[in-house]
């Protein structure tokens, strides 16, 4: 059994994460951390794992994290992350880590987009993102993956063929997405409340999220292409889930068919990527790993539509997946929705 | 008093109506028809209503109707409502047509999109469209109004002063809102169950929408330009509201501060189109006759974001202020939120 | 015109005090206060008022209140706000109290089951209870009037006239209420956020919520009878409403049609309490002054089944409907929804 | 493997059936039935399915599933239901019932609440009623199982314990429950559309719906003492979940500790009952089979609070769980959440 270790245990994507390893038949989860940890039952901080987990919620340090676990998931925010995950790493601990810390290609990029000094900069680059689908090679090796954003995974996926086939013109990219409030995170702020989320929808970030880079830094990653994209967040009434719009210009005469055919058959292969013929709904991939992705046509535009669970094809199903590369399970495993 | 008559009561434009017409003080409802009009009171349909409206839901005929009202609030299916404004006009009656019947320039273009032969194709074009913030003009004197669509508003508002003023290039825009599920009527549908609908939102109509000629055609009726432009429609998980995100792409050097004094200067006299400098969110327009409406720029791209309520400034509300118009009242008369 | 402040400006209470006042056609707002009241717009802090309210937001002394004010609608948390009262009430101004600190009748009740002694013991008791229904002659000459509590005012109207009448065992009474959650208030809290509330009802403070001893001692101060009752509310996925579910055993052979015509001739005079017979759901009362009572039975127990819109006839509609008492308006003025 | 077949298969009963009958080792699902069923996808009406199920949709007769399958689930309406069973029966096939139609004792008590005569009264009182909790040695023999009502097992679980050991009084218990919007099944109505749902509680059925007779029969049939019970359901805005609070009195000096540990010790050899310290909310039990139980206590009255999620606990998942009775798996099997 892979011992995991859940570092930040209160957030929505650890407690995803419990979720999803709680049915994985090859892992054993050993530990979850916390700043608050005072060795009280997880269920006093999580009642839903009320007798399915027994474990205490610790404050441990990473070495100590390290002697327990194969492998923990960084749930913790930026910054505070790569602190964190480096000293793991020198303890013999592989590290999935699920903030943004190690996404980006180079410390300047970070430096920009997060406004301080990256304090672990050589990894920078060298990192694995953790889109199987995009860089599988590179993950049963790797120490440390970074874990994708949840906008970058729903607008990577259906861009990264189009532009790596030279179907698209790179610099005509909208891309206009739709997520439910669990993607703010689990500390209390005024926005994230019921009665200022419910019934209203808002752009956000616009013009200045940092998704926006981390689309097209890995997008060039992997195309060679560095793409002008447009990118808005939205917040949308819901608790999960991410729909994003993706409005492109075909090269040429390529038709909304060959684009459909390129992603079709780039995909193919990913049991987690569905070319879908009907319109995607968020419901129809919550609560699993998959990403939906549909095409459509209008006066001149292609129009991509991509839909994942924030929570789990954007976060924790993704890190499962990403422990499944590491460790030499099949890439499904526990991830049957 | 004006004498006002709500025909087909039963959806949810006609129970908005109402609520509005009973706040203002120079009208009375005198007629509420529907083909399952029995002579029973109208809270028996609308139990929201008890005590504050006495009236009787009938299924009169436009003369009837004619004989005890001023003016009549069509509130039917496109189609079925030209039919009933034909007679009503006849028969001396002014009418608001809530429907798409007599919003779009041609017949031609109606029976493109609608897929029949309009049934009065000699009012098209001539029908003043209720948008008073950009055809006042033709108000006053009118015997009928076309009421626009609720997508319709919150994308031409933004969209003709910049057109008008050859601030952006006409050919490269990007309409992509987000509608709540009220917009889709009160007929019971599989896919407007809440539980089809709750935690979920998804594209619909790519492509084929009906809005988006309807857009166009009075972006061009009042601008003299004709855009191409493509048009997303979205089903989001909450019942009030539309907001609109815009991407343009501006001429020249032209600034996102021109383009927000332009939109600001154009609209200075309307008292219900704000150009606001925070992000906007339907939950800020919501029970309000507002739009809303903020310029953001992003890698070349200026941005627009539009909020309505799509039962209120996106249908009732610009009715009754449509009818503020015609009857030469204030035309905020009523409409104070 | 009177003028009336705002006290404590940032929360819903205060908001929703300040929308039904804008419609008043006899008073103005003419201060708004906050402790992060810094002088700036009040559209920053509540961006809905934009181009609705210019007016500042200011940290301002009683004393300073007062001076502007004929009335102040006080909506600052409970120990606090009677501080504030009686300052205010010592330079002159009379004082709507939308906290729970007048209510009950005895400092003994109030340091029970709020914890702490009571700032102003004197007047606890002899400060009307802000229900008009049933106090209205208490209400023109108050200087402070105690404005009732959300879930009490639910309870309290429905069971008054049949405790005052003898038709109901005072032992054997059941209240069940459901409350969307802006009742929670507008401070971020872990259990008010959109993720943690929303596909979720739960009860809480079962047993111990502050509301059963005022609905108890309220009950006993109108109709002279001590009630036994038990309380229990439950958190909903909406953002307003609340409607109580009241379980109580008719004496001898009262049949639940006597039941029926005690509470609706008890509220024929009252225009904002209808005795319905449609089964009451919160949408028929959201963003209304009414309060909706129906009476059903069930084996040997007759259910009465309440509705309100919290922030309205639980809270800002009611401080409006005391203020027009006070001021000797019509008790329906600017009330109309 | 054994293989299952999917009666009525569009609802949402069939549909979250199949999603757990995915997950479990030991079945395949090998016929899903509709009158709609033309042989097409199972993923035309189910887009979630895509790339899940490989099986067509057909209007298949009793015979011809008994052919294809060892079990079926009947997600038929009540009256439809019995029909088939009969011939499913007949044929050889087992079958997990998730109407109504073989949960009462008796065809009288059947025709008084259902209106009709009960097609197949001889299997009235000897079918299992299918709460493994509390009827798990009549299960493995079954040929046909009642699966229970959702509102029932929320019900019947936290009182049969109570009621067997004397421990209250039966003629004093009121069941105030509350419960998401699927329960109202996936046939489009008026009153279950997302517009008049949404930010609206009501009570429904008040007085007079049928699972009122199936939580008395059945505490009956376990307990052998017939309580009179009041049960009034609600409509909540939210997709799943049902929460129910219970009133009862303690006989003589019983606590509300002897009554916690009664619940608990009735249910430690259950792994779906979960005894909880905390205050239940649906939301920790959704997408589970589990049933969670509270005990509080109030001024003489004790509150249960169950919850169960009621297209899991409430229908599918039990009939999961009851499979695995029949054919001898683990009763968790295929059922970690």
């Amino acid at each position: 059994m892979v011992r995991v270790g859940i570092v930040g245990a209160s957030g929505y994507t650890a407690i995803e994460s419990i979720r999803w390893l709680l049915r994985h038949p090859r892992v054993e989860i050993t530990a979850a951390t916390s700043r608050q940890g005072d060795g009280s039952a997880i269920e006093n901080m999580h009642p839903e794992l009320t007798d399915r987990l027994q474990l205490k919620v610790e404050d441990l340090s990473p070495r100590q994290i390290a002697d327990r676990c194969d492998v923990a998931f960084s749930c913790l925010p930026h910054g505070a992350s790569a602190h964190n995950v480096m000293e793991l790493l020198d303890a013999g601990c592989r590290v999935v880590d699920l903030s943004a810390d190690y996404r980006l290609s180079t410390p300047e990029l970070y430096s920009k987009w997060y406004g301080e000094k990256h304090p672990d900069p050589g990894r920078l680059g060298s990192t694995p993102y953790g889109l199987p689908e995009l860089f599988e090679s590179q993950l049963p090796e790797a120490k440390l993956i970074a874990n994708p954003g949840c906008y970058p995974t729903s607008a990577i996926l259906p861009l990264a063929p189009l532009l790596k086939n030279d179907l698209i013109h790179a610099n005509h990219i909208v891309v206009d997405s739709k997520s439910g409030v669990s993607g703010a995170g689990r500390t209390p702020k005024l926005g994230n409340l019921y009665a200022e989320c419910n019934e209203s929808i808002s752009a956000y970030s616009v013009g200045n999220h940092r998704h926006q880079p981390e689309i097209i830094d890995i997008l060039a990653r992997y195309s060679g292409v560095t793409p002008e994209l447009v990118f808005t967040p939205h917040l949308t009434p819901m608790e999960r889930g991410i729909l994003s719009t993706i409005y492109v210009r075909p090269k040429g005469n390529v038709s909304a068919n060959q684009i459909r055919e390129c992603i079709s058959n780039a995909y193919a292969p990913c049991p987690f990527v569905r070319s879908v013929v009907h319109l995607p709904a968020t419901r129809f991939v919550a609560h699993t790993n998959y990403c939906d992705i549909a095409v459509r046509e209008n006066d001149g535009w292609v129009i991509l539509i991509s839909t994942i669970d924030n929570l789990v094809k954007g976060a924790s199903g993704a890190a499962v997946q990403n422990l499944n590369y590491m460790f030499g399970f099949e890439p499904t495993l526990g991830l049957i929705p």
